[in-house]
């Protein structure tokens, strides 16, 4: 009475799902852990920024007409005071100007200082040819398969238990 | 004299291809904030557990006879700084213990009190069942192929550059 189930048609044991499900995460995050690395150490290395300045700075260029530090927040999905923490030290920097929104007076307003635009086109271009840099051995058709898989899977995951 | 490329096989512009790699980034860092998030807010609503503190504890559940701070230290590839304030949280909660290395006095030795034992063995149970409901939606066939995917991402993404 043997009874097989096909290689490739059986379901997985719960406990070879569950596994499989960690190695994942454990994948995503070590992947993380790795290109965050390599830009951080670029982007420190050469403009003596970290990654998370860089996207504060990437945050201003999408609003050439000045951005309000609420939106940014909402953009970058961290907390105001992450931002504000942030914004101290871009301005020592002199890589932004805050000002007054004219028309919430209790809001305000960044833009980029010319220094900071400057700094920025060109962080930008390191960090382009650092990502670059990271894939450079993996074929188009991969990279288009890699951007498709990782969109369905963080669409399936975010549209699970999004209560 | 008209010159077309096959729309599979011809290669990809520079700018399509750089699009594409930042991409890629962005969806990393944006599956690793959702997952993170559930996990994060899991474990630290039904056991006042941060990820970084399962973490821990999930280093020193893989060492039953004991662990050197060091260790865990280079295995979660976090700095000696982070694992010491880990350390000091982990004691006041009564989840672990610290003892000094018999083979070396300076070294310190981590295991799991009592509590810490029952703690992290529910807790795990409930990281499981997070992720499990994180990647519901998915098939077993397409989980698999997620994980092989991001593996020879990472390979190829750690195995340039490592100098």
């Amino acid at each position: 009475m043997g009874y097989k189930v096909a290689a490739d048609g059986g379901a997985l044991a719960e406990s070879t799902r569950q596994k499989i499900e960690t190695r994942i995460w454990l994948q995503v995050l070590a992947l993380e852990s790795t290109i965050f690395a390599k830009l951080n150490g670029a982007l420190l290395g050469q403009f003596d920024l970290s990654v998370a300045k860089f996207e504060f700075l990437a945050q201003v260029d999408r609003y050439p007409e000045g951005v309000s530090l609420g939106q940014i927040s909402s953009n970058l999905k961290v907390s105001s005071g992450n931002v504000s923490g942030l914004v101290r030290r871009l301005l020592i920097d002199d890589l932004i100007t805050k000002t007054m929104s004219p028309d919430d007076r209790r809001s305000f307003i960044v833009r980029f200082s010319p220094k900071g635009s400057d700094v920025f086109a060109r962080a930008n271009r390191l960090h382009a040819a650092t990502l670059a840099a990271c894939f450079a051995e993996i074929p188009d058709d991969e990279l288009e398969q890699s951007l498709a898989r990782l969109r369905s899977l963080h669409a399936r995951v975010r549209g699970h238990h999004d209560d």
